[in-house]
């Protein structure tokens, strides 16, 4: 069997311990190709360039293990990533590990899961993982049982079409984690999001700030297998097409 | 009854036809509030801004009509505009017309859609336009009376939580356009994404190019609709659980 190929990004820059995390998961499987990108890119969602040019920079070529650096988006690194640094279509896309939950309606601003997404798109078994701690020196030894887990199932089953996993882990510091569960995502939405502050010269400025607020914790949602030190694994769509208004209406 | 509240919003800039087009149908029936990007936005999907605080400009103030440009993305204009911009909760939240197809998968690279998206995710009855023309100088005559058709539908009946609408409207060209049909999103990609060049100092760089390929073109879907001349209209999620694997898989 052909050594499978393995293509990684993330978005919290390629430097980060996440997806230094996901990289030693992956080589033990796989050959592994990244195009990460070259800053924080966090809340980027789906989004992709296209004002300006991009750039790759190489930061290591050794055997089994390429890894470049993009000033894009995370899309725009899978992208660009598959087309021009992959000598073949990858057998695997993984996307993280985030340093941050992406469970409920973050998944939707998380450029952590539109690339994993866009690899959907692109007919590429695709994970997305997020740790549910944004520190930069945030423990992953915990998650990667689990991670382990997953990139052999997807390996060896692959996903359905136009579909990708948005897998979130809790932080259990020092806990046991129960195990994994099938979810579907949470509704939820920040309140009070904008901090209006004053600069020195008199004129107003926004920081994005607010609180998360979910009252939808069904034993079925992401939230309350997370809250109940559960590995969340919700399969994501690429077709947003709301079905059952659909229905109703027609 | 109280005037209506109607917030707009687009991803081409402030200053584009579109937007004004939008606008000038809005004013027919409400208060309108304009937060809009100060820049074309075009492709930033979801996308937030939480590295740098925004700033937002006053554009002009008159009785009925407020517009402010703000220096983020489309959903930033959104979640700021609504909350620090507006007396009260808007009873609608348009976005466009964009200058340019956002159906099938160009949903989820859209910015239109990603303001759409957000007002839903608010619980706001929310409505993304698209006329198939890039051009800065489209003809958006023959789309004012559907968007004036659909603006009066979701102003009486609203919307099912957490849904948008995505409508997307046919350049005939001086053809009359056939109606409106409800559709699905179509399923699509776009491939050979990128044209390397090479810069005068000798390193390669990257343009954002592509080409679309849909080979889903059933009677149900938005691209067929858009091809016989028919405006597309798809209800659009803020869940992107693939439910349908989700059973598959318990």
């Amino acid at each position: 069997m052909m050594t499978p190929l393995i293509f990684i990004t993330n978005d919290d820059g390629y430097y980060s311990k996440g997806i230094k995390a996901l990289i030693s998961v992956a080589r033990e499987v796989g050959d592994v190709v990244v195009v990460a990108p070259m800053m924080n890119s966090s809340g980027l969602a789906h989004s992709l360039t296209s004002s300006r040019p991009l750039r790759v920079h190489t930061i290591s070529e050794i055997e089994g293990c390429r890894i470049y650096a993009c000033d894009g988006t995370p899309v725009d690194c899978i992208k660009l990533g598959v087309e021009h640094f992959c000598q073949r279509k990858p057998d695997l896309l993984l996307s993280g590990i985030n340093h941050g939950s992406n469970s409920s309606i973050n998944v939707l601003y998380s450029g952590t899961m539109g690339a994993a997404i866009e690899g959907a798109v692109m007919g590429i078994p695709a994970v997305g993982f997020s740790l549910l701690n944004h520190s930069p020196e945030a423990d992953f030894g915990p998650s990667l049982p689990f991670v382990r887990q997953i990139v052999g199932k997807v390996l060896d089953k692959r996903l359905p079409e136009g579909v990708a996993l948005n897998v979130n882990i809790p932080d259990t510091r020092g806990e046991k984690i129960n195990g994994m569960r099938l979810c579907r995502q949470s509704k939820a939405q920040w309140l009070d999001s904008y901090e209006k502050r004053i600069d020195p010269q008199g004129r107003p400025y926004y920081w994005l700030t607010g609180r998360f607020e979910c009252e939808d914790v069904g034993e079925d949602t992401d939230q309350w297998a997370l809250e109940n030190g559960y590995v969340s694994v919700v399969p994501t769509t690429t077709d947003f097409t709301a079905y059952e208004v659909l229905r109703e209406w027609q």
